[in-house]
């Protein structure tokens, strides 16, 4: 069965999936789609990829299927991954688990929103974000982080111990992203700047192959 | 082992898990904290029953977990449930975790921001929320409610198709939720209105019974 996946670099969770097929060498085919063209909004797009409109999506033959942490079980059920990533064990995949729920309402949302209030809208419309606006996100997105090295971050390497799991990939995807807005969290959180090294170091070169594009733009932000 | 529920009636994720342990037919002990007077924020409920101060949570004996659909699943392994709540088939069950997946960002977050914004502010403030911001919430709302009708009801009785699932009871209760605020989706969504009279049915009489609080103060608010 050939797989597929259609994703976008600039999307946090289509780096997650390319860097943890990549990285488990699970075999497939990356299919790009633009985000900033509007790809995924076509009708084309939503009659033959995905009736969601939405990016990652995989194909599995026949078999369609959206939303990230949905993918990443189904694809740890049909693929030979290590265990570390997603594990069998009964109560580690619950913690597991609990973090992947947690991440929506949470660093998904106010990372997300930030990014988009600070870089989305005004590539768009070409107008700057209100003081106001900004100033509610990044509180919003700092909360979150505070509660995210609490919560979740000790002084093990990973969020679940010593090995890695999809929970710090899908994490460290979403945390990278407001550096589109010339935000870094490193700076204000020591501990996510060791974590999100290890994690970096434990996928490279993929982690930074996947984050090029995100690097480049974090780059001119900071110099501009 | 003893499975222990913590949850307040007040809480879509809440009643979802009570209604599913009662109508499977699992063994546990409901607990109730009150949201309303913040018996989750107190440091005794931080140090004895989750450290995320959050609702619903379970112990089984020593473990602890959060997160209402990293529950199911956790419980869907460790109790005799039958299939059809949450598939093993693999595919099948993708696509249910699709479903509880997208559910976050969509039909929970609108629903709940609408809900906080009507009734929960108003209570904790007295002030009544402004036109322009239930304008924004309300609007939001009908956008997930429209996208969850188009993508996941059909002419079948339940999402996945002749059999209920735990993505019904999650989706229901959430989407019960905005009659807090004297709106319900039954009004302007037939197909919702359908199938969650058949998630209902299918559920009661524990559906009613954990929406009891519910139907009471939406009947305030239509009478008032």
């Amino acid at each position: 069965m050939v797989l597929k996946l259609y994703l976008d670099m600039l999307s946090q969770p289509g780096r997650a999936l390319y860097i943890f097929l990549k990285v488990t060498k699970t075999p497939f085919e990356a299919c790009a789609v633009s985000l900033l063209k509007g790809e995924h909004l076509s009708k084309k797009y939503e009659q033959e990829c995905s009736k969601f409109k939405k990016l990652p999506v995989i194909h599995h033959d026949d078999f369609r299927l959206t939303e990230s942490v949905g993918i990443l079980r189904y694809i740890a059920r049909e693929f030979p991954i290590e265990d570390h990533w997603y594990p069998k064990n009964s109560q580690k995949q619950a913690l597991v688990d609990e973090y992947l729920e947690w991440h929506h309402s949470n660093i998904r949302q106010t990372c997300l929103d930030f990014f988009r209030n600070q870089w989305i809208i005004p590539l768009r419309t070409g107008k700057e974000p209100s003081a106001e606006e900004s100033a509610r996100h990044k509180k919003n997105m700092l909360r979150s982080l505070k509660d995210f090295e609490r919560l979740f971050l000790s002084d093990m390497p990973f969020i679940h111990g010593n090995e890695i799991s999809f929970s710090d990939l899908q994490a460290a995807c979403e945390i990278e992203q407001p550096r589109f807005a010339g935000y870094d969290p490193r700076r204000d959180f020591p501990k996510i700047k060791v974590w999100i090294e290890n994690v970096r170091q434990e996928c490279n070169p993929y982690y930074d192959e996947a984050h090029q594009y995100l690097y480049d733009e974090a780059e001119k932000r900071i110099t501009q």
